[in-house]
């Protein structure tokens, strides 16, 4: 988008016509005896015997009243987004979503055993399967692979690859190493076949300090240099040539941020053009493969406090087509529905970021 | 600054008349031999004994004819950046420039004996005074410190904080562990004593890899990700509350790139207003913070290809004050004099980047 956004009156009238797809939506194992259906009597038994209690992972702490919506806690205590009944009232009902799509954070990366890594995942999966997808026609989910041992993890998504309810592989943004590294390629290869996207989200369990000059003291700290996680993803892959060896591979950041993407789209074509022959595989700016194979989903949203700065970021990335809206359920970001874009929004550009990036992006059509 | 930057017409004349202060200049020790006369015999027993043959860095190969002004190498072979005289005609004339700090990058940082180390600064600072301040008066320096032991690095800044020449103390970006930590605070506490700058350039080797997912392959990710460095100190130094403690302590990147900042300042403000209940002593917006304390060189420059774009990310800085002109002399980022800054900027703006800011950020009043 080379034309510069001009601040344009919204109408919520608008909004609450336009169909939205959800590109983030975070659904919960309640606990892991949910699993067990699911899991083989070996891995089942040994999660008994083991005396294991719990992989759920603890982003909305009770203490926290900023961290998930209240109403998304369960009567029985159960954790937020553990209910397709609760789910359905407080986002797809409400938003009027044509499609939403699960990313279930469970906790398959912390597991240095890669088989039961991997029987986890399946497990997980399969409770998807039966428990969201099979129930409700706008739900899609994200295949959760143990990347540890990314041939495992291609083997769930030949597994599931044909499985309509299913759109995106989902990854951790903290991983075991840089995800252009071609120790991951066998992950993209089956992901590429089946047409499914990349998903990386926020968190994860890297054995390395969140920061490149070692560890914070302070949750405030690490969350604020996830999106140096992600901009590492983005060199990453961009520089290994991941996009070369699988040209129609999609990449989703999810609960990313985006408005640090000018600044880095500069900064690697500036040290492309000096330093390329490092690189020969990457023949054409850096900034123009990340517009063409990555997207990011907008809450959270690191904006200015001034919107006008919002559309001059979206603006300098020179792309309409980048920004997939998300809710990030149950994470509360905003009271009201109309909080959760950014107001003065361009019709035209709050239908594509509402639903139309995702439609084309994810192949709804 | 609030209101936006409008562009117009910039007249080479203004430019040239302007006295300029150029805030990154690299001075190079050409040979360890050169700081024999600087050591204790005690250490240049054990650096000729041990056949130590440099500690020289490696920041200008020669087969890489992007890294240095060719015409800065020396007839002899020396490096680009050891003899006053060839930078005094290629930096100090053809600026017409009034100061400028050199900023010695030397390997004190990689050497493990502490005590060695604390020697090997204080001969590069001696042998800056003797061959450098003392014969010319426009140029300034940093004092270089082995930041591995904070307290020894403040007894150096004791020993010159009061001589006229030292302007800075010098820091490398990729740290032991990140600055913000009550480790580093000895070194805070001498410099505010002394009215010093700290000065964090790009560079240093840190244990942990470059990136916070681990070491990518490329040099142009090496490069590209130093600027998540820059983010991740300044995130640690504003959050550990270092200028609550040291209220007058003022810090400038060097070589840190600056088009990231805007995103940052959102981010950081953005979860401090929601997680400010872990540094209750941080009692105002970072961005504040940052904008008070932070100065950063423009060179090199992570722009945009569209001008508009560069104003744009200096307004959302919302400070006219924080650049600081720099030609990171011997490194080639330009060929013209008039390509060093960015065009069309206004000249109010223009006259403050290249001397305003650093006379008053470095009290050169």
């Amino acid at each position: 988008m080379d034309d510069a956004i001009t601040l344009e009156k919204e109408t919520l009238g608008n909004r609450a016509k336009t169909a939205v797809i959800d590109c983030d939506v975070h659904n919960a194992v309640p606990s892991i005896q949910a699993l067990f259906p699911y899991l083989p009597d070996r891995w089942r038994d040994y999660v008994v015997e083991h005396g294991i209690k719990s992989l759920e992972p603890n982003y909305y702490p009770r203490g926290s009243s900023l961290s998930a919506r209240p109403d998304s806690v369960l009567p029985n205590g159960d954790p937020p987004g553990s209910d397709l009944e609760v789910l359905q009232r407080q986002v797809l009902e409400p938003w009027n979503m044509e499609y939403a799509i699960l990313n279930c954070l469970y906790g398959v990366q912390m597991i240095h055993n890669e088989d039961w890594a991997a029987a986890m995942a399946r497990a997980v999966n399969d409770w998807q399967i039966a428990e969201w997808l099979d129930k409700e026609p706008r739900l899609r989910a994200s295949i959760v692979v143990a990347s540890q041992n990314p041939e495992q993890a291609a083997e769930e998504i030949h597994r599931l690859g044909k499985h309509p309810g299913f759109v995106q592989v989902l990854l951790m943004v903290r991983s075991e190493m840089l995800y252009g590294k071609k120790h991951f390629w066998p992950i993209y290869e089956a992901a590429q076949q089946y047409g499914l996207v990349i998903g990386i989200h926020a968190g994860g369990v890297t054995g390395y300090p969140t920061m490149p000059v070692g560890w914070p003291s302070y949750y405030l700290e690490d969350y604020v240099s996830q999106s140096q996680a992600f901009q590492s993803q983005i060199v990453s892959l961009v520089c290994e040539g991941t996009f070369q060896k699988f040209p129609r591979l999609r990449v989703a950041l999810l609960e990313s941020g985006f408005t640090w993407m000018p600044a880095l789209m500069w900064r690697l074509d500036k040290n492309w053009k000096g330093l390329r022959r490092e690189i020969p595989w990457v023949d054409r700016l850096p900034s123009e493969i990340i517009r063409e194979h990555f997207r990011l989903t907008i809450q959270p949203l690191d904006e200015s406090p001034k919107p006008e700065h919002l559309l001059q970021t979206m603006e300098q990335m020179r792309s309409q087509d980048m920004l997939l809206f998300s809710t990030d359920y149950p994470h509360w970001h905003f009271d009201e529905k109309e909080e959760a874009l950014p107001a003065n929004l361009p019709p035209s550009l709050e239908k594509k970021i509402l639903s139309e990036n995702a439609r084309s992006f994810y192949r709804f059509d």
